[in-house]
């Protein structure tokens, strides 16, 4: 680590942020008339999390230019689709989870009927949100945003991902390919767009947009493949969820397929990749090296 | 029913619309890889309806001088979101429906699992379409189109009346009160979003959006009070789903609390107040006066 990024306090960075997207998650959902079903919201979508996505799309939006004010309401929008795709994978009929980030699951305490339309009303409101109270951002930009989130969370992103996630359960050969099409839409697709939302409400360049793109999508691989690493290595005490559940549900995962040593080195080289597409940006860009660092280096 | 309303061909008015619905549809949503999402996506956005929604945001975005063009895109929009929710609200955990629309539903084709990422598939594209496909409209109508679409869907529409309706069944006692807010969510407001949506695409004036939003309001209701009656009146084969469901789930319906006779006397009343906030428009409100009509009149 040179001199420079030794200076950049990330964890203080981090929880600077964390609390301002707290804050502003929390602001963003009053409770109202029907209340059990804005409690269902709330349950998930302030339980907790590194809300990494959100603080991706405030440090690129403040990389370009922009402002964490402009970026917010964007920002809040990405972790409701977040939890929406949480609330649902968990389902019985989907990966069936009792716990997440350390709590029961949404469907465990609300039933299933009512987590189902939780998401919904979260997915709905993300677009909601971000087409009423984004501030000082052009029109055409905005309707950007609407775009690339809809596709992040659609078929054409973590719905698709999903789809062949599931199909792939209980296979035992499933090739790299297939589990690359998996993480780069269950995974990569949301941070993608979380990193191209931010630099777009800012006025990004399209020489820009491209280099913050291939960052965003080597981190999210790396992310990926990390979470399978600690699927294996960590206790669910540190996960905050159940631990083994791949092995279990004979899952394919990149350990599975390169073996656990080849698979962190695969994200290490991940993560110089990432932080190489960021070298035109100076010392602007180290909040977004230091969260490429952090992904390989978390436990949890 | 006077000279010139005789002159206007509803049938044939509604016949030529739903084939340009249809065909816009079709084409929206491609079959790619994973070709199973898409599938179960098309299963049920393809599954024919009245495209209701669809052809009064077409209706009136021209009422208001606009093109069918211009709306196409939000009108496909409107049909996504209301499949989702149809598909959503048939799954078991919610009002557990094997039939809709004469065919099976999206779960018993293709699993429960699928059917959710489907809902989530084609709520998240609805977005999206609308905010790539639609031209020639002002990028700042859009993002209102964004808003009310979110809006009606999520928990302050669909999703907060579909709440309600859960929790009022097996109660013996419900309330006009909420029996009228689990409607104007559930049934009423895409309705009205359907007419405001289109208006607002075509630059309609403040005032011109209340009369037609009051139209929406009145027709939506009256749209639910006709399905209650007809839930009890018609057969299975007439309604292409399942008959009588109402009263065996012990649900609140207005022929419970008005009985069927002040049922249908109270959608009559909800017609005509609709169609006299269309009395400023001439002759170019036809179409939404006979459709208005059409709702009391129809069998199934």
């Amino acid at each position: 680590m040179s001199q420079k990024e030794r200076h950049f306090d990330l964890a203080a960075y981090l929880q600077e942020r964390q609390t301002l997207v707290e804050a502003a998650l929390d602001r963003s959902l009053p409770v109202i008339y029907p209340e059990k079903i804005y409690e269902a919201m709330r349950y998930s979508l302030l339980a907790g999390g590194k809300r990494l996505r959100p603080i991706l799309c405030l440090a690129t939006c403040e990389l370009i230019g922009g402002t964490i004010e402009m970026a917010m309401p964007t920002a809040c929008a990405l972790e409701m689709i977040h939890t929406m795709s949480l609330i649902h994978d968990d389902l019985p009929a989907m990966d069936n989870d009792d716990y997440r980030r350390g709590k029961l699951t949404n469907h465990k305490v609300y039933g299933e009927d009512i987590a189902i339309l939780a998401g919904d009303g979260l997915l709905a409101y993300a677009f909601e949100h971000v087409a009423i109270e984004t501030k000082d951002v052009p029109y055409d930009r905005l309707l950007r945003i609407v775009a690339i989130l809809g596709r992040a969370v659609g078929a054409a992103g973590l719905v698709g991902g999903q789809v062949v996630d599931l199909e792939s359960e209980g296979k035992t050969e499933v090739c790299l390919e297939t589990l690359n099409f998996i993480h780069n839409h269950k995974t990569a697709a949301l941070l993608e767009a979380s990193v191209t939302s931010g630099s777009i409400l800012a006025g990004v360049s399209d020489a820009d947009l491209q280099r913050l793109t291939h960052y965003a999508q080597h981190i999210g691989l790396a992310f990926q493949i990390v979470d399978d690493v600690l699927d294996i290595t960590a206790t669910q005490e540190e996960l905050g969820k159940t631990a083994g559940k791949d092995l279990r549900a004979q899952k394919a995962t990149y350990p599975s397929v390169w073996g656990l040593e080849e698979s962190k080195q695969q994200a290490q080289v991940l993560v110089q990749k990432a932080k190489a597409e960021l070298a035109g940006f100076g010392d602007r860009a180290k909040p977004l090296i230091a969260i490429a660092d952090f992904i390989t280096a978390r436990t949890h």
